[in-house]
């Protein structure tokens, strides 16, 4: 039997995760009572509505940018740190639909200039420099945005379900989304 | 600053959740590569396609059956067993596709019965009796609906994403999904 626990990365899989995102996080929060955007897990936790600028301050900062520092410049000069409270400016007066709206554009462009790159497997390989991390190539960075986008996706699921952990009763064994085991 | 970390349960937050679980699957897997229709976490875990397969016979057999049977005979008798692995032969020969369809169709008749209960706040506290947990109210089992929807988005989304385990890299410390911590 395959071992299914594990893949290599490949563009052609990796995009289709980046491009379903937008529809993800509208399909799960546009709409929604108020009371769940802005739950979090306490204190300097993102809500789901803090997610959704976190993200789009990555379309705008982390993901493409570094990627093109790779390919422009390699590993002489390391990518800009990312704010990861970024969006508690950029987000204030903005509404839930309009940080989706935004989000669902940049992602779009990003991906279209992803593509436009035609990157060869060759180029996977190539590195850049990480601030705090050191050397990393442009497979790792590319993986990484795939697996944080759905690191973020689990986070609004788990600070919604969260909030029914009182109320599930004697249920909360059987959900690994309150009982705190890996979920 | 309140609470933003836990909620008290009502059917008005509660719906716009479940019913939003089909669209977000469907936004989440729909044409997806079918690797990622089938990877897992190992023997006995399920993948992304096990999962629809598993709500489905939620649907059918857990969520309002016992709701019913908890207004209708109370506690006087345990609910059926729910079957965790039912899915394994009734997903047989079935398309993701197909699944995804037959759930939207449970789910959505589903919370129109829901909602023609015309639940008064007084049935929230009516009980039933659980096979194995005891006695349970009508509003821990509607909590746990929600909670357990969360929980599977949840698990798609790791699934998925601990497939680039290797890949990431030295982000691995960054990426809760991977790292392990709670996420």
């Amino acid at each position: 039997m395959p071992d299914t626990s594990q893949r290599a990365f490949s563009l052609d899989e990796a995009i289709p995760i980046l491009e379903r995102t937008p529809r993800t996080l509208d399909a799960i929060l546009r709409g929604l009572p108020a009371a769940w955007l802005h739950c979090n897990e306490g204190a300097d936790t993102f809500s789901p509505f803090d997610v959704v600028g976190h993200l789009i301050h990555g379309e705008k900062t982390d993901w493409m940018p570094r990627a093109r520092m790779i390919l422009e410049t390699g590993d002489q000069r390391a990518f800009e740190p990312f704010d990861r409270f970024a969006q508690k400016e950029a987000s204030r007066g903005k509404t839930l639909d309009e940080l989706l709206d935004e989000f669902t554009r940049l992602r779009a462009a990003n991906i279209a200039a992803l593509k436009a790159l035609a990157l060869k497997p060759s180029d996977l390989d190539r590195r850049g420099k990480h601030p705090k991390l050191g050397s990393v190539t442009l497979r790792q960075l590319l993986a990484t945005w795939v697996a944080h986008d759905l690191d973020h996706v689990i986070q609004i699921a788990r600070v919604i379900g969260r909030q029914y952990t009182d109320e599930v009763g004697p249920w909360t064994a059987h959900l690994r989304i309150i009982s705190g085991t890996q979920g």
